[in-house]
């Protein structure tokens, strides 16, 4: 049994500094990597790539609406068209930082509410997939389990990786509780460990209404903006590992 | 005797209209893309790649400093490390959108500011090779013969294409006459034909001094700007063919 | 009885030209500049604030959403405290070139998805609306009839100026018909300048289903970016002249 | 006897955050904010506005080049006439924020690059004077003593604040030593103090060299990037206190 750790990476730009990369890249295995759009910028996507390669680490383009000061999270009415070559610009630069260092590029990950969009919206999806797909064939989708972007990818060809939160509550519809709802986070670590190892194990999860759903995982979306974010990254990983779960990139064991 | 004629393409932005360009583009040889820094933007990127890729035309990055305000023509203290970023990022999103047109990147060739800054600076020039040499060996870089750029693309491996200019005038060391000189340039439509024969047959041009001087010429820089613009790149076209030069894009002739 | 023209202006952008400014000023009473965010840069507003002042022009900003690319057409999630502040900077970029060319701000309108989505929400409108007035409460607001803009900038105290649309259909609530729908745009000249008639003189207009209702008309949006809008514009002034209605900047008749 | 404490403050963005600005704030007597170019966005400027006026500190625009990436500090070869509007339009945007908040623009500082390249260049500095006057003025322009910008701002009957550095050394015309030279930071905090109090109360400062050379001092530029930052102002203000000297706005003592 197998299960990968993302991140989120790269997300400092020019002189502003955002994330402890240098110490949460040790405990993932796949890096998500900003592409400019959103944050990041060349020097930062180079110095991220670098590390990403010299950690050993999945290397995955995150690719984001061209909304800086909005960090990517505010929906924009962009078209399909213009999401299907936006993917692709993101995904080549990235691409082309991964081998000039010598890397590969394992996977994309939309970021925010490109994420968050294209889940519910199935022509947006099929653009992001299509884009993907146009750039690398061989490339992984990372979404979260259900979603049209899931759908859309399977539907092309392209490989595709269930994202699963620690975190977050789950619908009865298999969706992430909504932010603005209470009970959307996870607060009680114990829980998240439970959320986890269930989902891990068991491909199941118990829903915010109580309801025992199935789920299916192939990584775990985890962040490191902060020293007890640190802390539980690694308990996760300890108790994966525990249970004889290898914790390993999604280009090792999606195929 | 081979000749390969390149042209700024793609520099429309948005809204934003700028160029002949489905009209220069049977004319030509190479298209010189812009990537998002200076001009175009990814859906801009995607039109113009396709109609290179349907003209049998080379397809060229040309990246630019992040200046769109100033369309990359004003002169930015970016660090060689900067630089080196920026051109893998920019050379990265165009080879990705060649890639998803079923075509292949030809050439690169910097633009404005960043183009003539190199010309006059190793370091930043060697800074500009490595990058592309390490988005893609393969790849040529255009430059104008005798500058900095050439001698760092050659330095390190990377085949190069010199450029010349049919409408400017040269000194005696070879550089261009800036255009804040009198005499900068031509404007007299046979004196331009017959320096472009003068340089392609003869690999020689007279200087704005009356010296007679060796110059390489592997590519002729047009421009598509206008009515007038296209008359004259016709007229050059004709003149190389009753000369017995054949027009083909650099990727054919420069190995 | 009078009325107001009033057109979008200064939308150039570095290299980038778009519209004929110089040619539809001369026949417009207000000018709506684009402040740097959707189109519009600082060299470009100082120009055309110039412009304004020779003609006798009512200055307006013409505030947008911050996508330069997508041209401020594309609705973005911002909060309202964001719209609020980018409002603030915008129009107050805008009335510092009117202070130093010796002139004064009459009036705002904001552009596109910003302008279409305040037009049906409370909460963004009152954001605008408090913003415009924090900058400087003798401006003027431009909306369209009945909508959320006019109601929350009548609440807050700020003066309103209806706008109205030549070339558009309306529908029986007042609204316009979106452009998705058959029969948004009325081709017919004659029909045109019937229906300005009708909503400036008899405060009326037939709606696309037969009815007619009240509209208040203080200011017609025209365009001016070809010669046949140029002369539409033409026959509107001189149809409402012979008329007897006075064509004047809505500063001077709304107090 | 009255001295200035001047500070940059706004300098985050979006989702990045910089500075301690709540902290450096009460130590302060002037705050130099961003203006969206260089750092800074609409929503932080409002907020940073909101804190000046909180604290009775003098509201000055921080004005840069367009170079978010580069933080400003890049030297762009900017013509003076888009320097003028791009001054003019930071002015104004900073200015109604200002306004919105019931309070004034005291002062004008140029940021990083801009305020470097200008010191040195009369015609650049004569159209960043300019730019200012147009916009109000009553506005003070912060420059070092004895740079060209003194000088323009001075020309075109402008306010000026000399404002200098306690932890750079001096060169013995008048210029800071540049940070690649050697012993160009003052790193012994009673060096600094010391540097301080010669140049308020004796209007003189001892050069790199050894040479003692007259100085005018209105302000001091002090930083808040870290607790030991924090310390050392605090001992700047009690020292001068100590002494005798004023700590004040600017606009209160320069007429």
């Amino acid at each position: 049994m197998k299960i990968d750790l993302n991140s989120d990476l790269g997300e400092s730009f020019g002189n502003y500094k955002i994330g402890m990369d240098d110490q949460i890249i040790p405990l993932i295995t796949s890096a998500n990597i900003a592409c400019g759009f959103h944050a990041g910028d060349p020097s930062v996507m180079k110095k991220t790539v670098a590390l990403a390669v010299k950690n050993g680490v999945g290397i995955g383009a995150h690719p984001g609406y061209p909304d800086l000061v909005g960090f990517g999270r505010r929906k924009l009415a962009a078209s399909p068209d213009d999401v299907y070559a936006m993917i692709v610009y993101q995904v080549g630069a990235l691409a082309a930082f991964a081998k000039a260092a010598g890397g590969r590029l394992q996977h994309v990950k939309p970021h925010g509410a490109l994420y968050n969009t294209a889940a519910k919206d199935a022509v947006l999806s099929e653009a992001i997939a299509q884009a993907v797909y146009d750039v690398d064939k061989d490339l992984i989708l990372y979404a979260q389990p259900g979603t049209e972007s899931i759908k859309a990818a399977e539907k092309i060809g392209l490989k595709t990786a269930c994202e699963v939160f620690a975190d977050r509550t789950y619908q009865d519809d298999g969706s992430l509780t909504p932010r603005t709802q209470p009970g959307a986070m996870i607060t009680d670590e114990a829980k998240s460990i439970a959320q986890v190892l269930s989902m891990v194990l068991d491909k199941k999860v118990t829903t915010l209404s109580g309801k025992v759903i199935p789920i299916k995982a192939d990584s775990i979306c985890v962040h490191g903006d902060g020293p007890k974010a640190l802390t539980f990254v690694n308990k996760i990983r300890e108790t994966l590992k525990k249970e004889g779960v290898e914790i390993a990139p999604s280009g090792s064991f999606i195929k």
